[in-house]
């Protein structure tokens, strides 16, 4: 598909069909991603403020053959914000509509615009006494569309689903121009194609969400959050299976931790208050959620009890205030931090099937240590199957002396993932990063419907091109 | 699009290719639905007995331009499993793919093949302590491939949500003949576009699913039943919001009854202990799992003097027993029973926003007595905002004394929702008897988007022709 440039003409096109300050200059933001790896194009930059002007600005972009970049919060890590190379895009960001535009606490329900900060969202459910459950490192920077439109993860995916679970309608324009309004509240409605799923999680190459109905949840009347000492990662997914057995879906996390982040945030984080004299092995930090008239930190306590008695638990820290839970927090939350600063020679946001996360985790640092000495941070959301398994440099070695490296590692990885049935990208997406890892890895029938899918719905191929398939 | 007939000679070519068995004479039950609506031609009947045979049998109907009509247990109510004009087609039944392929309680993960019954599925859950959630009337003969293909709901959504939202991967045939191995058991995996949901309620007009990666719960370590009275469907809404706000999540079921069902109860099953001396005008069926340590008696207990001071309850019967749990759930469960031996006029299944609810049941009320006198039986997921408000006869006339009243009747009913922000088909789907509707109250937008899908994965309309969209 050959795209045309982004250029004075057609940026005179979009004056002359709509307000003034809609086009903006490309300040240097839009053009950089937070890893560093891509460098955009400067192109045409439009700050459209209703779904009305954005679907003017796709249908000319369409009419022209000009790509279009939506634009979040630009938190992505697979680099599906920026446009490196081809023809200049026309980037669109969505930061001038951050209208909450009702809020439905019977229902559980709130609707807001696209550009609406995901930390402005679950502000907006908290006033009226309810929780929008999905939360992640950067909540105060993403935007909710770009949450929408890469599915989003994060910390409460095993008890609340990822973004996908927390949508119950869109609007969007798609990529002929049209607005399509899909902002149902209902809970049930078996009317057709499931068109909300395919455009959540498309990256924004099938068009532009605009606003979005979320689900929201009651806040629960007790939270209880505990740090506890496991053996192993077997026990940890033992552990895991007494928990729900016990208290059902009110775990809401519960998330491994190695020995190397704790030993990482010494390194790097001094203050850090650390919760064991001495780091421990493997370590789970859960939290539950639960309905009035159960004391949560009694429901973790024989949660421990159980889990000693079953040689699952050594150790562990129940948090009796809200101080300690956010200190407790605080340590998982502060390894990505830290990792940063040690600065990894290949990162891998992986999932695998709960059953055989032992098996990878055993099998991926023979791997590893078959290819050189290393250390390894092997963390994350172990109740979803999901770890973030990062390789990095050993003390006093920089990353810079290991380049040779990263692409070997992240073969390895990526080919164990896949021979034990797990996803090469469990939480980030594709982007322009893992287009040829989906090529490689991708079920090949899956591949040629998505290629089907997207001819049918963008036969010019403008809406984010070169992001998910390769245009 | 001009199909060609499942005749002798295609007959010929699938005998080829196929083991002896696979063919089949059609027997009168795949020519039925249960409404007696529609009947179908004979055409060709095939029984498969894996994914592969599926797709022999669907690359050759294409090749011949045969349409195909993919049937699980029958039990649909809008006509999708039926042909009944246009070239005879081929029917495939998925009845002998009826393999638990795997279980893995750890993972709270089941693999079954498209024709599992239901109740085959939950049974094998159980088996493993674990808790497949779907849940609903016809789960003796339904079988799973056709619950995900129309997206069924049930009486456990409030809480575990409908098919959609417990599946975590398919085996399917495209309309090309390929399978497609998207059965994963991963809970996090953002690689692509959402081909799985986009299946998931399209009623076989994309594919044939042959497989399923299903999710399972834990078992509630306690659960509690209560039938509560409530002054108003206003009422009922807020002791939902009370409810969730004091349990959470763990309220799984809360259905609406009227008076109207107790006394068709009364008057059709009357061996059926009723749980009031005189039937209440509205009341509701709550149940409850809660977590270790939690009585739930002790919590609906609690919940019903909080309910009684805000005069949201004014009587009501907590189960003691699984024997009473059991009576009042009969009560809810037996009403579908007493509509069919009543006869209705005209049956709709609705959803609209939770908090429009009361505002429905008022105007509908209002509209239906503007056309004639009727009695009206409204019931079913409140929590779901899911109704089905059925119009009958008055007592001692019959149904056939008001036909010319149906098509009325329905039209009132379905311009009320859509006014209202509703859908015309919550749970049931669109099949072939609600296409009109569909093209009258769906969005343009989405509707054009769902026929450019449509094009690109069958291009030559063979799969399920008739249903959904028109060919």
């Amino acid at each position: 598909m050959t795209l045309n440039s982004a250029d004075e003409g057609f940026a005179a096109q979009l004056r002359a069909k709509l307000p003034e300050a809609v086009l903006r200059p490309v300040a240097p933001r839009y053009l950089q991603e937070p890893r560093g790896l891509y460098r955009g194009q400067a192109g045409v930059l439009a700050l459209p403020r209703s779904a009305q002007e954005v679907a003017i600005l796709i249908a000319t972009a369409t009419a022209a053959r000009v790509g279009v970049v939506p634009f979040g919060g630009g938190t992505g890590l697979v680099g599906g914000q920026i446009a490196p190379d081809g023809p200049a895009p026309l980037l669109i960001s969505l930061e001038r509509m951050t209208a909450v535009r009702s809020v439905h606490p019977q229902e559980n329900v709130l609707i807001a615009e696209a550009g609406t900060i995901l930390a402005d969202v679950q502000a907006a459910a908290r006033g009226v006494g309810r929780f929008f459950p999905l939360s992640l490192a950067s909540e105060g920077s993403a935007r909710i569309g770009g949450n929408l439109s890469t599915n989003a993860g994060g910390v409460n995916v095993l008890r609340y689903g990822n973004a996908r679970d927390l949508c119950l309608g869109l609007e969007a324009v798609l990529p002929d121009g049209r607005i399509w309004n899909g902002l149902t509240r209902l809970r049930k409605d078996n009317t057709g194609y499931d068109l909300r799923n395919l455009l959540i999680g498309a990256e924004g190459t099938l068009g532009i969400i605009t606003a979005a109905a979320l689900k929201l949840a009651p806040i629960p009347a007790g939270e209880g959050t505990a740090l506890i000492v496991v053996p192993s990662p077997e026990a940890a997914l033992k552990l895991l299976t007494l928990a729900r057995d016990r208290l059902g879906e009110t775990v809401s996390a519960f998330e491994l931790m190695h020995r190397q982040g704790l030993e990482f945030l010494a390194e790097e984080l001094p203050d850090l208050r650390q919760p064991f004299a001495s780091p421990p092995e493997w370590c789970v930090l859960i939290e539950i959620g639960v309905a009035a008239g159960l004391d949560p930190q009694a429901a973790l306590a024989g949660l421990f009890e159980s889990a000693q008695q079953l040689d699952l638990a050594s150790d562990g820290v129940i948090a009796q205030s809200a101080a300690q839970r956010d200190a407790l927090w605080a340590v998982r939350e502060q390894i990505p931090e830290a990792n940063r600063r040690v600065g990894s020679v290949s990162s891998h946001d992986i999932s695998v099937p709960l059953g055989v996360l032992p098996e990878f985790i055993a099998r991926a640092g023979a791997a590893i240590a078959g290819i050189g000495a290393f250390r390894i941070n092997c963390f994350g959301h172990l109740g979803d199957g999901n770890l973030h398994y990062n390789v990095f440099p050993l003390r006093g070695h920089d990353r810079a002396d290991y380049t040779q490296y990263g692409a070997r590692i992240r073969q390895v990885i990526h080919d164990l993932v896949a021979s034990l049935g797990g996803s090469f990208s469990a939480e980030h997406g594709i982007g322009r990063l893992k287009v040829a890892d989906l090529e490689h890895y991708g079920d090949p029938v899956k591949l040629s419907a998505m290629r089907a899918i997207k001819a049918a719905l963008d036969p010019h191929g403008i809406m984010n091109p070169g992001a998910v398939l390769r245009g």
